[in-house]
């Protein structure tokens, strides 16, 4: 995973304390920040995927990003670069996306240039406004892992898509293409909680938020596999609780809270003392370090999802 | 020119007022926000421009854009999009040199995929903290046009290297891929007037930054070639006078003020009744469209330019 490495020389370079979570908590301005990239034939091919869910998803995953810090999503740049046989309808189609994808923050500025193949890159603002702002940091034992959306649902879409060649029109292509970010969530935790916690989307796959969220903390997640909420037609898929597990692009939500603040919360979890993730699965206890998990994610998936 | 169409089509899609200056002024934050992408063999060709300088420019074209809003630059998010042929070794030097490149700003953020070629995208953000923050529509008649910089070198240097086809190490060369941002003169401005004033970055050209500022306010704007300062030596090259007026990615910054403000200042003309700009060169005097400028620019350093 060259890119982990890249990561580190990074921090190294920057002698940063801001890189780390997918927002930026800048104190001083009352906004958290994040930027990300969506590469065409890495990330999406457009042959699969519309303009408009494309403008969709790519300000989606940011808004989602935002979520995930408990910030209220404010403001979005977007910057896109197009090649010669990209016309009028292609931008208009997918700035109509970003426009409903980015809920009810504002889209303020951005760049369009050329290049040889799509390029986005989004950068998202949210407010902090009072909210507690999270941390990956911030687990500790004792506390009680909940969730918020379907698991599964997305990577099922995108399987439909890669064995037949074709769309197939169903509500897990939907899931894969026009993923919800889990806004009220996160407003109900970032909004009540008075203590530092930790809240991560599951963009790359639920396991592996739980073990990032682990990793961070220096705790072990343990979690039973019969209460993560997915959809009961992905049991039609071959390998499905490894699509409920390890697949991506679902962008639900994992917080690590008190037991006394989940009521009314699907709680699938709990944190203990040591290190990793441990999935309760019937009378099975599989117990997986981070390099375990991130094989897995690796293997099932690549490093990069082309939709 | 495409992209000029397009954003008109953003601007009718996203039904946005923000959209129209480099900067977005989000004055319920005190920030403005800008964005801005390097694609390459669009805006740049690794064989010509080292890892270190092209993290520098990076940064600095985004720093310039806040400096052209008067604001202070405070943060920035990186992008990055490589190719599997870019290792630790580029990864390193171009963080060094983008830390470089921000001078005083926070390097916060970003994203890091793969890509078949190298794409980078850099917001940053920039603190008002009870500066004046600059509109290109500001512009009135009876106004004063000063200027930042000197004229024309980063063209030179760019004229130099597609010419011999390698790198020359002069002084025109440094201009072209280590510009300065004139966050001096921003100051200045944007801390000691207090009426609304335009100021924009000499990124495309001199004359690109004049008549934008004539066409959004509605004015023209008269220079005098003679005020306009230049490295004596680019007198040497061919059609020098057009790289003064027409050549791109000197990062000067033009703004027009009340004449009373501009004492100690490089003042190189006026703003008149009327719109275009008019240039006067000895015994000539040129009057020039929005439409013929963009024609200039365009016939001389096309849509984008290679370095």
């Amino acid at each position: 995973m060259k890119e982990k490495n890249f990561i580190q020389i990074i921090k190294n370079t920057l002698n940063s304390d801001y890189i780390g979570d997918d927002c930026a908590n800048l104190e001083d301005l009352g906004i958290v920040i994040t930027q990300d990239s969506l590469v065409e034939d890495v990330h999406f091919v457009t042959k699969y995927i519309t303009p408009y869910e494309l403008g969709y998803k790519s300000a989606m995953v940011n808004i989602s990003d935002i979520a995930a810090s408990g910030a209220k999503p404010a403001y979005l740049t977007v910057a896109i670069s197009l090649p010669a046989d990209c016309d009028e309808k292609f931008v208009e189609e997918f700035y109509r996306g970003m426009k409903s994808g980015a809920k009810e923050a504002k889209i303020v500025g951005g760049d369009i240039t050329g290049a040889d193949k799509i390029f986005i890159s989004i950068t998202a603002i949210g407010k902090t406004q009072g909210r507690k702002i999270s941390s990956r940091k911030n687990a500790k034992p004792g506390q009680k892992v909940v969730v918020s959306g379907i698991h599964g649902s997305s990577a099922a879409g995108l399987n439909e898509l890669l064995n037949a060649g074709k769309r197939i029109e169903d509500k897990f292509t939907k899931a894969h293409f026009m993923p919800e970010a889990q806004l009220e969530f996160s407003k109900k935790i970032a909004e009540t909680i008075n203590y530092d916690y930790a809240m991560m989307d599951t963009s790359d796959g639920l396991l592996d938020a739980l073990s990032t969220i682990a990793c961070e903390s220096r705790v072990k997640i343990s979690v039973d596999f019969s209460k993560i909420p997915y959809d009961k037609d992905i049991e039609k898929f071959t390998d499905w609780q490894n699509l409920v597990l390890y697949g991506g692009e679902d962008y639900g939500l994992v917080a690590v809270l008190e037991g006394k603040d989940t009521s009314g919360m699907i709680v699938i979890g709990e944190v203990k003392e040591g290190c990793g993730v441990e999935i309760l699965n019937g009378n099975c206890c599989e117990i997986l370090s981070r390099k375990d998990i991130e094989k897995k994610l690796y293997s099932h998936f690549g490093e990069n999802h082309e939709n």
